[in-house]
């Protein structure tokens, strides 16, 4: 069902043109990120476009569609950033080129994100995207623990809680990260990546 | 208004002896958690400690006064552990102090500190926290700051990135740390200090 409507999801973005279902999928994600999910109403997300339930229901299913779509959104970028990292022929670049592609997904889907690190696990599509964040982690750690057999990270820390610290300081991120900043993704990520790997590397 | 409700809760755990009414903290704490503080009704709250709300109330005044006393927990823990870091007489000490103390703080409070970092400022009694908070995040900025003038840390880092992305490592603890796991919280202070301080160090 959660998959289903995943697929529905993605089906429906491809069939109809964007612009006016991509304004309510990014209002609904942010009133989820400013309410919280559960306690925002179909009646909020209308009352903040400015648009009846029937024109809502024009462009999405149900409010649980939105938050498919984030999420599938944050989750495919994250995915498509580890499958480039897993194309580099060592364990040093691949480890940097997920920090680097993790970073700039953070940065660039900011709201999509948040919404994500933030899911409890309240419905089936919550613990679905779940599963599909620690399938994600889980790669990344098996990234971490093939570049601690080659000696480039400290081996006196479990891959699981290295791991953790590194995305600890990605996930941040999302927190307090401002595009019209000084910082540009790019640079971020050279930031955290030289952090990071710097603070890993064995003594 | 908010500044009373803190006192306010501060005089009550000091006049009624503790028991009961921690229990009814800590179930509050775990619920506003589990289903976001919005969601979370009274009537939910009788309903996990299955008491009666004339019960409840014997206890605290509000649902808002159990979000009072956990924020209060939380953020006094952190502002004890800034005084004892300030007490210190080098900027390395000082800052390796705060890491240490935030993290134990983080691994020992994990519910309280949970709710507090996912406060979105939806009522004066958050922001009040969430400027406490920001207070106390200046204070650290400075010690990282004094530690890239004695040139500990590397300073093509803005102090306020360094000190966010240390922090990122350390509030992802309320997310992963299990205090039942195989880690214990000095140990990981210890790990967090080092990949840190490493990580910061000036190449």
């Amino acid at each position: 069902m959660v998959r289903g409507s995943m697929d529905a999801a993605r089906r429906s973005r491809r069939g109809r043109p964007g612009h006016d279902r991509a304004d309510v999928i990014r209002a609904g994600v942010q009133l989820f990120n400013e309410q919280g999910y559960d306690a925002t109403s179909v009646s909020d997300l209308t009352a903040r476009l400015g648009v009846t339930k029937s024109a809502l229901y024009h462009h999405v299913d149900s409010k649980e569609q939105i938050l498919a779509v984030a999420l599938d959104d944050a989750l495919g970028a994250l995915e498509d950033a580890l499958a480039t990292a897993l194309a580099h022929p060592t364990a040093q670049a691949r480890l940097s080129a997920i920090i680097d592609g993790a970073v700039r997904v953070l940065a660039e889907r900011q709201p999509e994100v948040t919404l994500l690190l933030r899911l409890r696990g309240n419905s089936a599509l919550e613990l679905a995207a779940l599963e599909r964040r620690r399938r994600f982690d889980h790669a990344v750690t098996e990234l971490v623990r093939a570049a601690q057999e080659q000696k480039l990270v400290r081996t006196d820390l479990d891959a699981g809680v290295a791991t953790r610290l590194i995305f600890g300081m990605i996930n941040s991120v999302v927190e307090w990260y401002r595009p019209e900043g000084p910082v540009d993704p790019r640079s971020l990520a050279v930031s955290i990546n030289a952090v990071a790997l710097e603070g890993l590397r064995p003594r």
